[in-house]
């Protein structure tokens, strides 16, 4: 049997009812979080682009654009995969590189609320469209991604699943949806090297070209059978190893969407641990700033770099700056979307702290790397007291997860620019999805930018 | 200066009046053997699906579709540029393996269209899109091809500098529609193993992504500058061997469009060499099949491998018998469309005649394939006498042109279904495309199928 077909059955069978109650709860707070990052990238230029070309290409009113108003299903999935990955905060599962959020939602919202379906199936959706995509992207991992953006390219197969869970496809039609998915699927990393927009182009078209995919094999249109695993296939065109075996283990038992890992600072993951050391630091020890005299970070090497930047001069660079992120948490006790500003930026406790931030490579934690992403901290009082702090895994992996409660707050501050009655509205639907008889009440029309 | 900003400028400055006589000539020739395509396959199984898909979806009314009625341009270059390619007679690039009417024309003309250009302007615009994809897939071929659909991949390219072409971008704005064409740039040969529809979806996808690449540009959305030769972009992930002097090799001197193919029988085109030669036989000796007692055909390897079936038994199997073709040819005079039917199929007098078609190696042809695809030919009449034929490369080839008269017969056999007169007005329009002042006017409305 095809790996296509072995996925298609798992897509086609898998009900709300089938999943574990921890893995509904993990799911509504995958699509809570990314509301919050669509809702914050709305505004964003790539996306207003993006949304402007929606616009003027037009769409009958199926699904709701996060830029406001409503188009097709597929200009919904396009302009909302671009909006839910331009502020950097969506979620990530580092077995495979995926964002898989910012792809898989899109089509599955779009799809859901057309349709109207409920809020079960729109879970159990975006559960399977995590899981084949997670799937997808550890079989070709980390060969492919040498080339290959996997979000784009592993998460357009995770986008078809979803929308074929919700539009009802039977076993036969999925396998032509994922085999027309695999042979659309795209997304080159050269982009990085000019920091082009071309990173939401690809989350919003894996987004749409995998619903188109779905769409096409309800109507009877056929795709390559053997996507994945064929001669001419996925596998053998885009990656140089593959481990087959990551697509079927443990498929429809366990449901990789709770390996998911959610970010909390608004600043590179490689500063994540320490900037948890920081914030544990000025809670515990309720310390102030002033009395530190030398805080020392011990990073892998990643850390050192990607993140050693003492003095940066625009917002952006002060993201992938480790001193101004574990100052800013030191000052602030955040480091939240809204604290990375210009006015943060050029705050003078921030920039005096930084120049007390030394950063070594601490051979442990670069020991521990990639499976642990941690961090260890010194910090030395004036007083000559020395504080150490370590980190094993930053705030959000699985391994140190975040509450509901943390996430509830992440939303608050991605949607601050929406009133608090619309934001609260929004918690009340998604943290209740299971009970929501029909998605196409999700969205409120307030949150609209445009 | 990159690979992109050579191919942009050349975009951004070739002006209908930069292109030679012969070059205008000839596009427009590509431009009605391209529409004859598109109207014998909008009707398809494949085609109406996709066509369902677009209006489902719907759009604004910038652009016909060959299936009827209008739709975004976006729509317009999906639906169209799958019509175009499902009856295997658009035209082909043999050194780049390339279709190039299928995905350039359908998004050139959807923009012309929308924004009311002149016929100038579409003809250099669809000189420029084919020129950029041959150039693409030649220096890519032939290890491109092991996995890719070219005409799909490098397609989306010429379909973004067609676009681009129209659209008045500027040379900067060029090179990120280049950039976030091949960074969407998708299609791989898995569907051939179950013949499955993906072929007309890779076409309609990349004349899609390719319009969608240049309009984003437009809009100021960026893109990777060195998509083709940068490190992570898609020589390095799509080709083990690449020639990149291809990409400049006589740019802007040397127009590549008339070095295409176009195909005037309908069936597979290892069997046109030999198709050639029985429509010859016919005309010259005026043999009447009865009084053949034998003809050998001496083919290169892949005739024998690929076309060599005495028994077909479905309308296509048929277009891939050489035995089937070369009978059809000399009891009929031709091998059009209209000529492959269930009829055909089962004629006694094709039947009869197929059972004294033989199929050899030669081993002169066989030498010189795959620079030229040639046949050998030897009819044994009842009354012994032996007549001897040969040809070097199929008709339509580049050294073996087709005539204006004989596209212009193809277009009426693939347009058949359309009134007579409506056939002459598209005739009219197109063989005097330098001549019209507003493409928006190029659609006739007769030409509906639905």
């Amino acid at each position: 049997m095809s790996l296509s077909r072995q996925l298609a059955g798992f897509i086609a069978w898998t009900r709300y009812e089938d999943l574990p109650a921890e893995t509904v709860a993990f799911t509504k707070l995958c699509i809570l979080d990314w509301l919050g990052s669509a809702l914050a990238g709305a505004a964003k230029p790539p996306v207003r682009m993006i949304d402007e070309l929606a616009r003027e290409l037009g769409g009958s009113g199926q699904a709701t654009l996060v830029t406001g108003g409503r188009s097709s299903v597929a200009n919904a999935a396009l302009v909302n995969g671009a909006a839910s990955h331009v502020v950097e905060l969506d979620d990530i599962h580092k077995q495979s590189i995926i964002h898989a959020a910012t792809v898989v939602i899109p089509a599955a919202l779009a799809v859901a609320e057309w349709l109207n379906r409920s809020g079960k199936e729109l879970i159990a959706a975006v559960a399977v469209g995590y899981d084949v995509c997670f799937r997808v992207g550890e079989a070709v991992s980390p060969s492919h991604y040498r080339f290959w953006h996997n979000t784009a390219t592993c998460g357009t197969f995770g986008a078809a699943a979803a929308a074929a869970s919700l539009l009802r496809l039977d076993e036969e039609q999925i396998v032509h949806a994922l085999g027309n998915a695999g042979t659309q699927a795209a997304g080159l990393w050269e982009f990085i090297v000019d920091g082009a927009m071309s990173k939401q182009l690809h989350t919003g078209k894996a987004a749409m070209n995998g619903l188109l995919a779905a769409l096409l094999a309800q109507k009877g249109f056929t795709g390559p059978s053997r996507i994945l695993e064929g001669e001419r296939g996925f596998f053998r065109a885009m990656a140089e190893t593959v481990d087959e075996s990551r697509i079927t283990d443990r498929l429809g038992e366990h449901f990789k969407i709770t390996e998911n890992s959610f970010k909390i600072h608004a600043s590179c993951r490689h500063t994540h641990p320490a900037v948890d050391l920081a914030l544990k630091l000025r809670q515990q020890s309720g310390i102030r700033t002033e009395e530190l005299r030398r805080i020392r970070v011990g990073g892998y090497r990643s850390v050192l770099a990607i993140t050693d930047n003492p003095d940066p001069q625009t917002v952006y660079a002060a993201k992938f700056s480790l001193q101004f992120c574990v100052a800013l948490a030191l000052v602030k006790g955040r480091a939240g979307l809204a604290d990375f500003s210009g006015e943060t930026l050029h705050d003078p406790a921030v920039r005096s702290l930084m120049e007390r931030v030394e950063l070594t490579l601490d051979p442990d934690v670069d020991a521990a790397y990639p499976e642990r992403w941690g961090s260890s901290m010194e910090a030395e009082t004036v007083a000559g007291e020395v504080l150490r702090l370590v980190a094993d895994y930053p705030k959000g992996d699985p391994e140190n997860p975040v509450t509901a409660a943390e996430l509830t707050d992440k939303f608050h501050d991605l949607a601050a620019h929406l009133p608090e009655d619309t934001r609260r509205s929004y918690l009340e639907t998604i943290l209740h999805l299971e009970t929501i008889a029909d998605v196409g009440r999700f969205w409120d029309e307030r949150s609209r930018v445009s």
